[in-house]
């Protein structure tokens, strides 16, 4: 295909899983960080949230460049949260907070949730979109306060959702998974594969 | 702790999880592979059988190193085999016979089973061994005639039991997993840290 691929997010994962995938792109990152803002003040549920916020981003990114003038291109927009008991966990600010969250996952189920957003505009000027949400269970080992302690003294906590990288060394603590692995680290591969596919196929 | 780790596998997959979990380790292959056969002669099944490959590279370096007066150290042996209707599917030795793995695989369910061998010495000659098993089951995404032979042109498949590499482009076409990530990648990282947490505990 000929159509250039755009990421709208700046997740050094999000691009590792796109690239391992074998897609070529470009990322362009969003700029709608106040819109997101208000667009969330209603207190959504977590894939309300992911939803919303993987539209905006992708939408942002997709509407200036096609200001620009540009065509033929699909852009790709996304968002990922960690939920328990219908809780939102965002990235922690401090070591309090990865401490808190950590004793909230240690020991039981979860769900981490990407929302993802595709918007495409042909040579023809034709536009289309589409946007999912990719849900996953991941169920966490009991940790001791040690193993809580040694793990939010790390770096790897501070710019992941829920305060954990299931791609890192919290793979220690990882008991089971249930649903798309790559989803929980930021962006479901082969849903993103096969919505693209769809996507170029439909449009004549 | 100060026991010395050593893994018993060539696998640079298994090398690198060990390393995201934080084990300081080194690797020692077992040259069991005349035993393999021997052992293997009875067709057994997909869980007998990495129970049993597991066992004799763990055990094969662990005898060695004990027979050159080492002390207070641990061997992990591991064994991968990919299963669908009770076969298994092992590395590919050609491109008819990848392709025939891929065909049986897409747009099914299969288990990926790991054997993994713990064997530990402490300083005092006391002795302690434990083999576990861990199956995930797989979803692969329907794969048209197309994707399998672009796939099985790719350098990929070769050196991977059932002829792919989830952690690589295969990705594109998982549609769920129902287990540990790791394990299909090649060692189950969480049960892994687990067992050798315990076993290093429990012997005094």
């Amino acid at each position: 295909m000929n159509t250039a691929i755009i990421l709208a997010s700046a997740s050094p994962r999000r691009r590792e899983i796109l690239t391992q995938i074998g897609f070529d792109f470009t990322v362009i990152t969003s700029q709608a960080e106040e819109e997101e803002k208000a667009a969330l003040a209603n207190e959504p549920s977590p894939v309300q949230k992911v939803e919303i916020l993987s539209h905006l981003k992708g939408e942002d990114v997709f509407e200036r460049l096609l200001a620009e003038g540009k065509e033929d291109f699909l852009v790709i927009g996304a968002d990922t949260v960690v939920s328990i008991d219908d809780e939102i966990l965002e990235k922690p600010v401090d070591l309090a907070d990865a401490k808190y969250m950590i004793s909230r996952l240690q020991g039981r189920v979860h769900t981490v949730y990407t929302g993802v957003s595709l918007f495409y505009a042909d040579a023809a000027g034709k536009k289309k979109e589409q946007t999912f949400v990719v849900g996953s269970e991941v169920e966490v080992y009991p940790m001791t306060e040690e193993e809580i302690f040694w793990y939010i003294s790390e770096e790897e906590p501070y710019d992941k959702a829920g305060s954990y990288a299931i791609q890192g060394v919290f793979k220690r603590f990882i008991k089971h998974i249930n649903g798309d692995y790559d989803n929980i680290v930021g962006l479901p591969a082969g849903a993103v594969y096969h919505a693209v596919q769809e996507m170029l196929r439909e449009v004549p």
